[in-house]
């Protein structure tokens, strides 16, 4: 059966149909509106206008936040505080006559990416997204793990090196605050500035370098550029090392912006990966960029609304 | 139904009919006999004198080593080499007439606590040995995380600081090489040589100091061997934390040998967590000494021989 996936973004919503198959039909895209009334409003519209005529199980929403499972409500939403606090299954579900759930968009993408991505072929599969900021999902046995009240899957906020640079979070040497994109534009600025003759030097004197500058930089050579990546790839191994050691997965899919630099942040990671992990799973797990971009979202939203109706048995 | 765990151990095998209430009947226990022909004898002689009258569903071995789920067989035992290669199922099958299993020691033991001693209650509960190294075992939606080859839960080596000390493993920086007993001792030394005045130091002085001294002499109030205690506890908490914002567990069952310290490093850990782990999984997890000591390994076994054979059902 068809079901609606929500991907409520910071700056833009996105509703589709999503067919058994993976295909997106009649997506709408709104600006995220500001404002409680007017944000509910405008997610409840691209349901409606999304679903038309369509046959459709239920409606998932992908959130930028941490979700309480049981209250499918949304506590702690950096980017999108408008959010937090709404009853949205209730609100949902009155204001489409659909059933409704609630899920945090790392999770959501996650089972997008199990279910239509690089992990249709797997049952054990750690999905993290490198941005901004570093989010995770983790289906394990063919489940998604959400943890006791649904904040489960935070990859990003394990520590990797205690004496590292701060976190977002707080805490110091989390994966985020070594292997973002964030932390890849502060070591970029450090390189910079002790390699001013460089490319990534001489951009730094130009504008503030971001993450993006560095891939580009990098991709056309700069050796400064590539120690970036490459150390970021080394941090990002290490986090991976420990996932595989505690998951055994049969693969890890890395999306989100800074996935864009490819092999080259990912053959680090791969190489700390062999050296840190242990046997058999070191050898099983293959580390890939993940395959469904922007749309995991909604992909992945609108899997959960159908599967968690009870429709998907592990392995069909 | 009842059913024989078997907790195969460096030193002794342990082997008893484990009822559905958490009882073990008739409880057996062998050296460990040296090589492969006389170590499956015994283990198979031990099941069949616990089994003696009793009706049981199946026999499942807890083994001190990575096992691959898909074969029963263990491929890596540092503390027992005979073990490893052992066709075990079919050799036990063979021997004993009942359907058999194997799992890693601390996975069978996480289940153990899970359905016996302090995660009977909940649904998501993380274990952790702190002996010589550092096992786990993590229960996510009342499922066993064995991952895709049945080498999951190896809590011990995820790296917490990359630039630390060296462990067993190899890498660097594992929880195990900063919250094992090993661990603990070594720091001792370092300490005992910086304060040689201090107990500690004295002790250092008398002979090679060991965890259990640490302990002791804490226990005494040795500002030193606190100071030990409270760093361990503090590397424990980095780990633990991590695992609080990817699991998102409602208990954690510290075990092993290092953990009959007690608070002497759980305060430390517990405050760590609070600190580095985030809302709300940091308040609701309860961190707590595991309850089922040394009997963990058989209970969890005949728990394992009998819930796999499908008579279990979460929340049951």
């Amino acid at each position: 059966m068809n079901a609606i996936g929500v991907d409520v973004g910071g700056t833009k919503i996105g509703a589709g149909v999503v067919t058994p198959e993976g295909e997106i039909l009649n997506e709408v895209r709104y600006p995220t509106a500001a404002g409680r009334e007017r944000l509910i409003s405008s997610i409840a519209q691209a349901v409606v206008e999304s679903r038309d005529e369509y046959e459709v199980g239920g409606v998932c929403l992908s959130v930028p936040g941490t979700v309480l499972s049981a209250e499918n409500k949304v506590i702690d939403a950096p980017n999108l505080h408008a959010i937090e606090g709404i009853p949205l299954k209730d609100e949902l579900e009155e204001r489409t006559g659909l059933t409704a759930t609630v899920e945090n968009d790392a999770n959501a993408a996650a089972w997008g990416e199990f279910r239509f991505g690089m992990g249709s072929e797997v049952d054990h599969l750690i999905f993290l997204t490198l941005g901004t900021g570093v989010g995770g999902g983790v289906i394990s046995h063919g489940i998604l793990l959400r943890g006791a009240q649904g904040a489960g899957g935070e990859l990003g906020h394990v520590t990797i090196q205690a004496t590292g640079p701060r976190c977002a979070c707080g805490n110091h040497g989390c994966l985020e605050a070594l292997a973002s994109g964030t932390a890849i534009a502060r070591r970029a600025r450090e390189v910079a500035s002790e390699k001013p003759d460089s490319a990534l030097g001489r951009r730094a004197v130009e504008r503030k370098v971001l993450g993006e500058d560095v891939t580009e930089l990098a991709r056309g050579g700069d050796a400064a550029a590539l120690e970036v990546l490459e150390e970021t790839g080394t941090w990002l191994g290490i986090g991976l090392a420990g996932f595989v050691n505690v998951f055994n997965p049969e693969a890890i899919a890395i999306g989100g912006g800074v996935a864009r630099a490819g092999n080259l942040i990912l053959d680090a990671a791969r190489r700390e990966v062999r050296l840190r992990a242990t046997s058999p799973g070191r050898d099983l797990v293959k580390i890939k960029g993940a395959t469904l971009g922007a749309e995991s979202g909604v992909l992945g939203a609108g899997a959960l609304a159908r599967d968690e109706s009870g429709e998907y048995v592990l392995g069909s």
